[in-house]
């Protein structure tokens, strides 16, 4: 299996952005790139920039979003690793025949027109992966 | 404040190196570029390349450890997020006179011949950043 590109970024569970920005943007020095809704996912996202990857703050919209129910059973905190690939389809049949436990078993759509996919947490001990795959040409 | 060079690495604790390295070798596809013991954290730590990045495993190696307490406390899973700066001291001064809580206030060193200093998590919502400085010439 080739090694996948870089971390594409690292998912954080937050209660409020507004909350927490200000220690990533003015303690931290990291340059905010944007804030995004996800309604699919009921998150609001804040994006910042560091080196090559990004940190995802999530904010959850409503008790059913995915985040609420992280923060609700663990607390604010990580949430996931996002891993940059060129092949995610490829990736998810090759891990499914090898038996590794997935959330999705095919590819979905995801914010920035990405390919993604996230793998159960049971495959890394606790840890969720999520495998991204973005347009060739995109700018994200 | 200048933004941070780049995510150094993202420190996991795991029970057992041997048993979840396949996971990331051989599904993920990333590259191991070492193992080695931290005998003052008492953990054995590999190293996984990720891009510019890294991927740290963390296994304690006696119940004192740090790693060997987070996992009593939360399981496996991540345990810190490390950035790459070019100014740790100043950093830790300067997030000390803002009222930033830290675990130290003036860099140690760390493996590779890094400085480095971490956060309290409380300034992060129960994020644990280090901040890391590698000597400019190292190969790390």
């Amino acid at each position: 299996m080739k090694a996948p590109n870089k971390i594409a970024h690292i998912g954080i569970a937050v209660k409020s952005l507004d909350h927490v920005l200000p220690f990533y943007t003015e303690q931290l020095g990291l340059k905010l790139l944007g804030k995004e809704e996800v309604a699919s996912e009921q998150v609001r996202v804040a994006f910042l920039e560091i080196g090559e990857s990004r940190i995802e703050l999530l904010e959850p919209l409503s008790e059913e979003s995915p985040i609420a129910k992280f923060i609700e059973k663990r607390g604010e905190g990580i949430h996931h690793i996002a891993l940059d690939v060129d092949d995610v389809e490829r990736r998810l049949v090759t891990l499914k025949e090898n038996g590794v436990p997935l959330i999705h078993e095919k590819p979905k759509e995801g914010a920035h027109q990405a390919q993604i996919g996230f793998l159960h947490p049971k495959a890394a001990q606790g840890v969720l992966y999520e495998l991204c795959q973005y347009p060739k040409d995109a700018v994200h």
